[in-house]
């Protein structure tokens, strides 16, 4: 439902704040990502998205209003559409999460987020939905053979694997290691 | 063997050298998981390890210094020593790792590695350093009964299990989590 006035009529400011809010939280996770987080500031934002800072400050009065917004656009990540066949689909999923960390270094934007969320109990809900979002499809293809602490272990362990090599090994797992992984969990589901 | 003077005689000097060394990175450790990479300075490491700045800046010229072997001290992990049966042992791994992110936070001086390796190159051999001595015992666990890319993946899954409950879940997994995933890895294993 788009929002109307008073008077039943929708306005333009609807749209035209729409846009704003958009245009101003894809440069903060831009931000976030290329300078780090210490950059999403009123200041910075306002300069790389090219509004006031006073719009700004009435959109976001803070900086931590800012910060949970800019990293609650990684709710929004690219999935994976389902097709019926699951190590096609759990490919085709662990495969969209490595594109977005190659392409939009999203692992980054993680990371930090992590970090803000162990010292900022703030952040705590931000990062649980954008990981419960995250992993929402890979769960739903991993239950119907899976459940209880083997769900919740083939959950960590397939997006754990992607993290990890992006992370830790400098660079997203190859095609037939992401394959392997899944055959893997598979093989335990029978 | 220990160093010795040009006369033949080891001298005490070198014992105090090292212990100097061992002082300054375990504070340097702490400092990073306490405070964050940025307080990793010459001047907050004097203060909390209780030596003179000039002491410090002898031992370690550059910021870039302290900072490669505040890291190293990673490697020295606490591991589990195997005892043969591979479902222990695997489990007796991950619970060692689980234990050192639960008491000191390792997670939190990886993630600062893994950000600090993407934008600096001179950190890159590090971070390897630290991961493959951080896997060495778990790839060794799995190496007999898996190769090539299900080795590379089960690497991956199960030590990323465990980074991907204490980064993004806010808990490193439970028990029953922990040996879900383990039993996944050996059911395929076969």
């Amino acid at each position: 439902m788009r929002p109307t006035g008073d008077d039943g009529v929708q306005h333009p400011v609807d749209a035209r704040v729409r846009r704003t809010r958009k245009d101003v939280l894809r440069a903060a996770l831009d931000v976030l990502i290329d300078e780090g987080r210490d950059a999403v500031t009123h200041q910075r934002l306002a300069q790389v998205a090219g509004y006031s800072r006073a719009t700004l400050y009435k959109h976001w009065p803070t900086r931590g209003d800012l910060l949970r917004d800019a990293f609650g656009g990684l709710r929004d990540a690219h999935h994976h559409s389902p097709t019926g066949d699951a190590r096609a689909d759990l490919i085709g999923e662990l495969t969209a999460f490595r594109s977005v960390i190659e392409e939009r270094r999203i692992d980054r934007a993680l990371a930090a987020l992590a970090e803000l969320a162990a010292s900022h109990p703030e952040m705590v809900d931000v990062r649980d939905e954008v990981v419960s979002n995250g992993e929402r499809v890979l769960r739903g293809l991993l239950s119907p053979a899976l459940q209880g602490p083997k769900l919740e272990a083939a959950t960590l362990m397939l997006s754990g694997a992607v993290l990890n090599a992006a992370m830790m090994h400098g660079r997203p797992p190859a095609d037939d290691v992401l394959a392997a992984a899944v055959d893997i969990v598979l093989d335990a589901a029978g």
